[in-house]
């Protein structure tokens, strides 16, 4: 019988190129998790993934499903997956769902957090988790520029150029900065998101932190939709995704 | 005019053998240190280091010495070195010292902090940082235990087989066990340590722990100085040097 299951994964992408199988062999959480399962349930299995998160990109909660004949009980999948997955993989959580369930088209929304290094002296540890920023920032206009941010908007203007999702209309749930010196959190939750939309989103209120844009240029960009307007796409290490709601 | 130089150091350690210079051609923070301070300075350094971590082992408060006649300014030295370590090894602080000031043997103190993750599945994130330990543990049972590290004691139970310091008595200033789900945190300052004591002082506390060992034990491994007696030596990666004092 064909069962369908669901698993919470928790991963540190910094040797991986993404969490997407790539046509040539670089080495991606997607992948791993499949060799991993095909051995488990010893019949070929594809995994599908809530998010594609990029290269470098970390994970607390994504979340995927595979659907095998394999009777392995799920409470005995995760510390067989964990036995056998790379260390930096971690199954956090199973569950049996129905076989209609599928973890990319039917997530409702996604939460990432971004974390900002904010500190003059780099940090040994938090290298390959955050962004240094050494500059002085002005974090009280950066939570004025992300109230901008939250409702529904074409966000055309915090997308990669050349991404060509359907639509550029997206409703963001919550945006919110929150300071516990040196770090810096921005944490967002949308019913979806564009390409690099949410490092995109953080270059440019990290550019109203420095002075170089205001809080108000936020609504215009998102009136004018321009890429070219808003700030850079920050590097990938600071961000992960927390969490995928159904 | 020679300059004695004074840096605090924070190191990831996974990717060194240890602080020490090697014979053979491995990687060592040491090293790296050197490197950077003999391009800087434009002659051959020797870096002279409080504690000599062994592989795997962090610091978030190492402390080194090395003579000079460069005229840098101290503060332009953080920078400086900083633009040119590998970014898993960061100067935080720098001071000019007297001459006869020498890191190693001049150390009053040194402070340790043992990260032991407690929880059933482990974590992606901690497992180069801290010891992950699925089992159930009685932490109550551990300060019962640790409470009887403090003091001036012969550690001969508490050192690697074979190491060869003059004398194996130390005095432990203090030793916390701090729970904080699902970290425990062993935190130890002592006025030196003998090979891989903190590594096996947190191995037989975690037996204490576990119901192996009761606390009482402690107290009689400090009398017969038995190696064989006490707990295992538990893995580098938990381990990090956090403060040096003089």
């Amino acid at each position: 019988m064909l069962r369908n299951i669901k698993v919470t994964i928790e991963y540190d992408g910094t040797n991986y190129h993404g969490f997407q199988r790539q046509t040539d062999d670089l080495s991606t959480v997607q992948q791993a998790l499949e060799e991993t399962l095909t051995t488990l349930t010893e019949h070929p299995v594809t995994v599908i993934g809530a998010g594609r998160t990029d290269a470098g990109v970390h994970a607390r909660g994504q979340v995927i499903n595979f659907t095998t004949e394999c009777r392995i009980p799920v409470d005995r999948l995760i510390p067989a997956m964990n036995s056998l997955l790379p260390n930096d993989i971690v199954a956090k959580g199973t569950e049996e769902v129905d076989l209609s369930f599928h973890a990319q088209f039917l997530a409702k929304s996604k939460g990432y957090r971004y974390h900002i290094y904010n500190a003059r002296i780099p940090s040994a540890f938090d290298r390959l988790y955050s962004y240094h920023v050494p500059q002085k920032l002005d974090v009280a206009r950066m939570k004025e520029a992300a109230a901008f941010i939250i409702g529904e908007h074409d966000f055309s203007a915090f997308r990669a150029a050349g991404s060509n999702a359907k639509t550029s209309v997206r409703r963001v749930y919550s945006l919110e900065i929150d300071h516990r010196p040196p770090n810096i959190y921005l944490t967002v939750e949308a019913n979806g998101f564009l390409y690099n939309m949410v490092r995109i989103i953080t270059g440019t209120i990290l550019y109203v932190g420095k002075g170089k844009l205001t809080p108000k240029d936020i609504r215009r960009f998102l009136d004018t939709g321009k890429r070219e307007e808003t700030g850079p796409t920050v590097p990938p290490q600071g961000l992960c995704l927390m969490e995928v709601r159904y």
